[in-house]
């Protein structure tokens, strides 16, 4: 999808955000943020907001001189994400729909992203998307690829939130014949995102035939997401299974892919046509 | 007060928002902001909040080439504010205590702020008011200095809100002795603030003693916020009146004011000590 107007100023708030994370120091802040707007006013605003998240926080890391702003709150989701882990199973093997709680828990999950601000509060969104209807709602499709697949996609999308994704792939190993699972992490530090390091410290590594692979827009990942390589892996996969805005973002304009999300922004949720606090499995066949 | 870095993302969405109040035209919204976000790169970002928005707004109206992008909404604040005012003049005359009422109700009507976005819900904020506790107090240090004065100095705020304003002096000229009123509005549209024309339509021109003043920066306003003759007018009132976040921002310096205002900006509320929701009617004995 293309930037909005309005990503313009929310990049800003959310440069500013990222500094706080890395320092205190005004001044600093104050530098990223006049250069964040310096290289924006330079800019084509039509790309993806992927795109302009990418150069507006390699200026956040370099500026700061942090490389991971994130990196002491994304500890932070991992840790509270493990803690509810024995509870979030429990759910998921006392429900009548298994498959359907995990799916639905992993959408819960994604209310953990710092890219939309600080406040969340992940135990009443486990709560209320239990209860929710989906606005959006392919569950029967998203059943029936599985039921013809034997590999999987998975592109994940925060930290915290992969200890969810860990549990829907659980779920899906031991209702489906599923033989490999290639999952998608970032393959650098970029805002709270998952990257392979804190997809081992959430113990996806324990799963069965898993595969990691980083992805990103430069910064030293092995695979660019708008590269031809990438979108012959997922032509190549059963059932691709995409988490979050930002993979959204990214591939949108894909076919059959399976996005699981909860709607935060306006600019997103427009582009998929629902209200901001839905949640989304939608399958997109566009092409 | 002095501007944090958190407006200068704030006051892009802002003329985003105004804008779009304009004009559906994408391209003159695009060309707003990449004004406005030139502008903004070369200034000091220390100036008060209210020097960044006139320069914003500026830009809003010239490349849109609307002078009054809020007309249409102002309107339909102020006449669903008359439509409430019946029922609000009852709830003041059934009061116990009709002024402290009259001041809940006033900064009720201080939610009509669309410089803080377009979604709030004036009747909700009217009830919540009514019993929410104020965060900073001076209510008994505001009826003393009622009690020895004979003229007041009332710094509105926005279009709909005035007939808030209009009840609240109704209410102490019944109560006191007031000879002179000094109201002062914005002396050319600016957001969705009250001009003249509001406050005549509100009525207020009704209130035995009234005087109007319209007050601004540049824009033609027949008194500058920051000149020495407005600071004598303050100085000469035996009580200064200030309603909302934009007279906070211009004269939180100012000894021997009444803030009256809902907190609804992050930076104000820190600015105040308070926070965001918080309700206030503060004493500001600084200088």
């Amino acid at each position: 999808m293309k930037s909005r107007l309005d990503c313009i100023p929310c990049f800003q708030r959310q440069a500013l955000e990222a500094t706080r994370f890395a320092t205190g120091d005004e001044h600093v802040q104050e530098q990223v943020l006049r250069e964040v707007i310096h290289s924006l006013s330079g800019l084509d605003w039509k790309v993806s907001p992927l795109e302009l998240a990418y150069g507006v926080h390699g200026i956040v890391r370099r500026v700061s001189g942090e490389n991971d702003p994130y990196s002491d709150v994304k500890q932070r989701c991992n840790d509270a994400a493990l803690r509810m882990y024995p509870e979030l199973r429990k759910m998921v093997d006392e429900s009548s729909t298994p498959l359907l709680t995990a799916v639905r828990l992993a959408i819960a999950g994604n209310i953990i992203d710092l890219g939309m601000g600080t406040k969340f509060d992940i135990k009443k969104t486990v709560v209320s998307t239990l209860k929710k209807d989906f606005r959006i709602d392919d569950f029967s499709k998203f059943v029936r690829t599985l039921n013809n697949s034997t590999n999987i996609t998975y592109l994940a999308d925060n930290a915290g939130e992969i200890v969810f994704d860990k549990l829907l792939l659980e779920t899906i190993l031991k209702e489906y014949d599923i033989e490999k699972i290639l999952f998608a992490v970032k393959g650098a530090p970029f805002i709270n995102d998952a990257t392979l390091e804190d997809a081992i410290y959430a113990g996806l590594d324990q799963l069965p035939g898993i595969k990691f692979i980083g992805v990103g827009i430069g910064n030293g990942s092995e695979i660019e997401y708008s590269s031809e390589k990438f979108a012959d892996i997922l032509a190549a996969s059963d059932i691709v299974i995409s988490k979050g805005q930002g993979n959204y973002e990214a591939f949108s304009s894909y076919k059959e892919i399976f996005f699981l999300l909860i709607a935060k922004c306006p600019v997103i949720a427009r582009d998929i046509g629902v209200k901001v606090g839905d949640i989304i499995l939608k399958y997109s066949s566009k092409k």
